[in-house]
């Protein structure tokens, strides 16, 4: 971390912060310029709070050099996580399908899709069960009868199953859900988060629709200081001015995420376009580019889908995916 | 709502996808051209879900053209809704000042800060006890604490007091709050929406940093439709690629707000930009293009915040903003 | 300028680099750490190319503390510039108006708009000959005739006029032209900026859609740097995820301008909504945060404009704006 | 195009509009509801000025249904448009590798990377002489003078040169070159467009910063209206709030653009992210999802690059990319 002082800082207010600064253990070394002068601290910057420092009135400006996350860094655990949920593995190398349709709609239609995924390839299954929709009059998920038809699909197929929660008040209703999914809209739901951090269950936590990757990683930390490390990173398409798209898959998350951080990455090709056909090519572009896992939308009858139908795929269409991208991981390695 | 059909859709699809739509008591007007045949839909389409419509195979493209929200449409509520808030009232022409620190911090700080806000000319106490950090790292607030400094300083001031819910379940500790802030993370937080919907209590709702309008509209209805019509709109600044602030004001959100509906619209211009020195600019900005009111951060030592302080002013910078907008008030009636 | 060193980088290229830094007349001091060294550069770095250091293989990342442009920057010039166009001046707490219609489309029209912008208290007639369209397919404006009916219209009414150029090679066609404005889509078009700096006419330098206000600046460095110091800084609203305006005006924009440069700074509330109503609310919004200037589309019969006519006010509805903004910058003085 | 005329509309207004409309060769529908009225248009709508009718005052709204593009619409030319430069093919199946330094430095330099990517296994040799730069103090380019150096190269290695033009007035400097690049800043020359389009030579379109997949065939449109239809698309990042990448690369261009276009689609991973070890993953992505080529920086020394320098490859990098995405080209078909 690097901090500015101001042109003729107050001696006594800079020897405060420094003894404070020091006090936190960290080394500071200075530069003294003809116009500025530059503290560089050494040492644990991550627990710092940034925006203190940046308040003083003697501080003109404060640059981090480290990142202000730390179990989640690559730095501290070079070692890829690997994530076991009934011996299936995410990460390191194992790269999994997580299918199903958008929304639980009926015991029937659950079962259903899950054993065509299951057929067609994947591992572990998705299906909302409450849903954040951004009107009160659309439909807003079975909610806990979804989360018990999920359980009877997991029954008949033995795939583990991931869901979303979407208050910290329902986490005892995901007691045997086998990954607990953090939404999108939730990512900065930071009491929802600390809850979460007491669980030993895997979170799958999706990138909000503005936020830069080190709020990821920060959201991601949240949970991870409260001692769960089980943390899969979601990156689904961020916001943007283009309007051909729902949202813009931002591909140079995968690399950049798995760069800066030792846990697994998954990509949803679905929500990221909100467009079935761009499916296909955006699952083929994150495998290429070293993603460990997809999710991905399946309907049997997209055309009766209460909610994201256009971009689900059906199950003929799925298999085609997961045999191409296992065709592109076979040559990449 | 017009609906695009396909070229050459199935005859008995369209014909399903009619009556279903005539039974929910609207009206269609079809338009066949060589190429493609256009639904016309006429009657009250804010409870139609258009991703189901969407969905359809037979569906080339759906395009609202009422809004999809109703409590809070000005097209079925023409009068300004005026909030009244232990006899400080907002909207229908009334300006209020919402002051005070970015974290509660001590009963001599709050209190304090309380006395020379009401002094300097604000009606309504701001203060965080709960405080949604971006790093687990920093200050989280006082908690429920602070929810008992700041009624201690309502008892000291006669202020009413606002200040920010996290979580559905804390409801009950903001018993005796008079004005409850949804901050911009929790915008879309469905189910703390929904609960805060089944209060007669006011809530101050934040524009989220990169929602729509039609979003806020839309997480102003969810409250709505619960039965709780005292719903505060806040523009606090939304993200951009601009890196000069830390959020871009969407000054025009104002008049565009107060066009679409009736709810209060009041703005931050503290978090908007992160920049105390831009604060009294864009405070008068807000306030000549029609704001309801301002949320101004104010501490008595700007540099001791522990949270957000390079964006406070100091009381007697506050009163000279107060008395800026006051005048340029006086001289747009 | 802030040099970070990558951990264990070789010492003879340390050496070289610092070696070349001294050459450029830069002052260096050095902070060795545990991790990294820090090279803080002290001195006129504005013209360092940092790209250039950035790529070198023993530098982990360089950080600018004082800005790259040196013509435009306050610090080195703390006096407004006022910029007197046939006896108005523009800058300095002096404030114009720019008015007339979107594109210039016949004399009769362009003289009549003229005397009616004049009458309603404008100073300088705005009308674009040379017209920047998305479509090929759209108006081009009337080009080289559209500039002789706007001396036409200067002549019959004694207004200077601002036109749009859209390339250096018709730079001999605007010899009579008052000020030369750049469009929002050329603010980058760095041959034209670096011929307009050889000129000795004022230059309203629009800023891009996605520019940052750094990049406006630059722009305006190009054409300064040339020696041409007659430049008018033009915010226009920018391109955001919001759909609900054309683009979205940064009104923080205005202070920070003026408190980075001593550039005169005028704010167009026509192209940044593209909704005519908004015209009057974001004009007052503007002239209460400082600005030195407005330039607003009129026209005397909207509904007939060959371009952008939605965004255009009519004479009447300009005069009101006129006022409007005379009473509020009586008021905030 | 949807018309959506305002309730009570002007009746001899609407049949002014109606005329006029069936005078461009549309044929209307009109949809009477009892709030609205809609027109359908029905033809060639590609040249219809969608400003002018949104202009009329008994105009609620406008929509397209249909793009506003014709030449450049696969619409109506479905098959893939094959470019053909000195025998090398680009389009239609024919992927290509553009490689090169971001400058020409020197002959030794240009050549010597010349024979590098060649070696490598790129067809097509990139470099600039013309730079446009932020900074009017960074380095330029050697102008006409690195012409001349592509052209050696050229003779000493057979490999086809593209390189980018900043101003229509160059035009006779480049009679040689085999493909003009049009860079991002000057997606929206429109004048330079113009001219390009009257050119029987490739040009190599570079989407803008923020421009819109439509806004780049819009300026598509601009060159093969102008009779050149060799026209080559290029996805190289687009501006959003993130900051971890110079820009964001849109991947889902890639689809979308063929899907939506005829013209070939090529990716720019270096200046998308900026970031050197970025450009390998992001190059598997863009084969992955069916780009028609790739355009690489590589340098022979990237730490000694005049500018762009952290972005460039070394050759050896360079030929393991080319070998890993004709790996997954092999793999995908």
């Amino acid at each position: 971390m690097v901090v500015i002082l101001k042109n003729h800082a107050d001696k006594d207010k800079v020897e405060n912060l420094t003894n404070w600064l020091q006090s936190q253990k960290l080394m500071i070394n200075e530069v003294k310029g003809e116009y500025q002068t530059i503290l560089g601290l050494i040492g644990d910057t991550s627990r710092v709070d940034i925006d203190l420092i940046q308040s003083l009135d003697i501080v003109e400006d404060v640059k981090r050099i480290s990142e202000p996350y730390k179990c989640a860094n690559r730095n501290f655990h070079p070692d890829d996580t690997v994530i076991d949920v009934e011996g299936y593995k995410i990460g390191g190398g194992n790269f999994q399908f997580f299918a199903g349709p958008c929304s639980v709609e009926s015991r029937e239609q659950i079962i259903g899709i899950a054993k065509e995924v299951k057929a067609a390839g994947a591992n572990i299954l998705r299906g909302g069960a409450f849903k954040p929709r951004t009107s009160p009059y659309a439909f807003q998920g079975m909610r806990a009868e979804g989360l018990e038809l999920l359980l009877e699909a997991k029954k008949a197929t033995g795939m583990p199953i991931v869901t979303e929660i979407m208050d910290a008040s329902h986490i005892p209703l995901f007691e045997n859900v086998d990954i607990i999914q953090v939404g999108a809209r939730n990512m900065q739901n930071f009491e929802l988060l600390k809850e979460l951090g007491h669980l030993d269950k895997p979170i799958f936590l999706k990138r909000g629709l503005s936020s830069t990757l080190q709020e990821l990683l920060m959201s991601a930390e949240y949970i991870m200081a409260g001692g769960n490390e089980k943390v899969i990173l979601c990156e689904r398409g961020i916001r943007t001015f283009e309007t051909a798209t729902r949202n813009t898959l931002d591909i140079s998350a995968v690399p950049l995420l798995k760069e800066k951080s030792h846990l697994p990455v998954v990509v949803d090709p679905s929500h990221a376009s909100g467009i079935a056909r761009l499916v296909e090519p955006m699952a083929y572009a994150a495998a290429a580019c070293g993603a460990d896992g997809l999710m991905i939308e399946v309907h049997n009858d997209p055309a009766k889908a209460l909610c994201d139908g256009p971009q689900a795929l059906t199950p003929p269409q799925f298999a085609k995916v997961v045999k191409g991208v296992e065709n592109i991981r076979n040559h990449i390695k």
